[in-house]
């Protein structure tokens, strides 16, 4: 369970999210001294689930470390689908809002989809309205999915080139797997999406220079199927007694891949350090 | 060059969209007796290029046949970014039309994105939307593009399954390739997406179940390339002073195919119903 010899093929994904937050903290101050625009971030929470109030409390933090002024807004779980539309419509037009955050899932009485779309394109912070989806799609991307963001900055980052190359996203959720397709083919990957109906898993991850994998099965892909030097971002977690696992079995498949993210410590922090960066873009815009 | 007996294997495009035609008949007389609502529909042509000429007399050819009204806005080649704009401002308020179809390409000095997003996403016949491009790509499909839902009628109608298949498409335009993907994608088929950037087309061609090709390249499908029992869609269109030819060498491919839409008389008739189909929607929708 060792991965000592190989550090060097991990992508520090908290050393990257550090180095994002930085280019924020940095253009957030020019922003507020040439303009006096304070960034503003509003998140939603609806009920009391465990994990999003983990997820929202992270982003929170991020807030403040990077100046970022934060709102809170915590629904009980019985909120109805109007009470929610009321207040994202009240944020819409709160100037002091620049970005909207609804976190998911939403107890099941609520349609995600609707509230999503009620958000105002401009203060869309995870990029899941579905304008901002098209954009994305046919090539002009604006605001666009936080994760997917994230890896294509690591990509960047590493020196990765994304052009011409195989690359296989494992998970087909609007979150991640469709809008981190979408981007690879605007880089002009060649792409594969796989998911939980595809019938031969390892004969397409066996093609892949670049392996992305978001289904949330705790050590899916292991080492015989990934072919040797292949990029690894690993997306997925699993809670467990004894830890937390990604999708991925990162201690075997090290030894096979050129560069690979740990879970937890890899896409996680880059992920909403690119929500600091899609926040400070709404409130540039949209001024 | 014969396929004598091979004719089983050919879907026929006119024959699917005459069928399709007819619903559209029905369906339309019904709207009209019911509600007394005449679908309309507006194209809009600009500048004299002859083969986008014959594509919008083709459309309102189809519009005739079906009780379609049908608005041709014909403009000069040097008509300017706003009167364009204008143009569609004011058939976006006009009631009597329910649709709009911008033909494309648009002359060099027009933005085609800035076009499309000014008109009304409810009368987007053509599915080029950000808004419906989203909407189709979060799995919510409303106004789709035209080709890839001909297809996927297609498939319908000679009984192909898709979940779970191997689903190939060569060319990632935003008309077709990418829109396409995305459809098998909501349909849980296993996608890959290739085009010009691809190092080995034929690695992943010899690998569909379902083979969709729009590259524009004449016969870059060869019998070598496909798996046995593949059914093939060919959208690609190559004009030569001999004849017109698709991307797939029928010819040969139709021997080792189960079933292939042929050039001409394949996607072209079915594209043109499925618009037809798509201003109804529109005019049903829109009072």
């Amino acid at each position: 369970m060792s991965v000592e010899g190989y550090e060097s093929r991990i992508i520090d994904g908290k050393a990257l999210a550090r180095q994002i937050e930085d280019e924020v903290k940095s253009e957030l101050e020019a922003l507020e001294s040439g303009r006096g625009i304070t960034p503003g971030l509003a998140t939603i929470l609806v009920g009391d689930d465990p994990a999003s109030r983990m997820y929202v409390r992270i982003k929170h933090r991020a807030c403040e470390r990077v100046g970022i002024r934060a709102e809170d807004h915590i629904l009980p779980a019985e909120t109805s689908q109007e009470e929610l539309i009321s207040l994202i419509d009240s944020l819409n037009k709160n100037r002091d809002v620049h970005a909207i955050l609804l976190q998911l899932p939403l107890p099941k009485h609520l349609s995600p989809q609707e509230a999503m779309e009620a958000i105002a394109p401009e203060k869309d912070a995870d990029g899941f309205h579905p304008y901002n989806m098209g954009k994305l799609m046919i090539g002009d991307e604006g605001l666009v999915p936080c994760t997917p963001h994230g890896i294509i900055r690591a990509l960047e980052e590493y020196n990765v080139p994304v052009k011409g190359k195989n690359v296989v996203v494992v998970g087909h959720s609007n979150v991640v797997g469709k809008p981190m397709a979408a981007m690879f083919l605007n880089r002009n990957a060649t792409i594969s999406v796989c998911h939980v109906f595809t019938d031969d898993l390892k004969r397409y991850t066996l093609g892949a220079d670049i392996l992305v994998v978001a289904a949330g099965v705790k050590h899916l892909i292991k080492a015989d199927m990934i072919k040797e030097e292949a990029v690894i971002f690993d997306v997925g977690i699993t809670q467990e007694k004894d830890g937390v696992y990604g999708d991925v079995d990162f201690e075997n498949v090290i030894k096979k891949a050129s560069l690979i993210t740990p879970v937890p410590g890899g896409v996680g922090p880059v992920t909403v350090a690119m929500l600091m960066k899609h926040v400070l873009k709404c409130a540039e815009k949209n001024f």
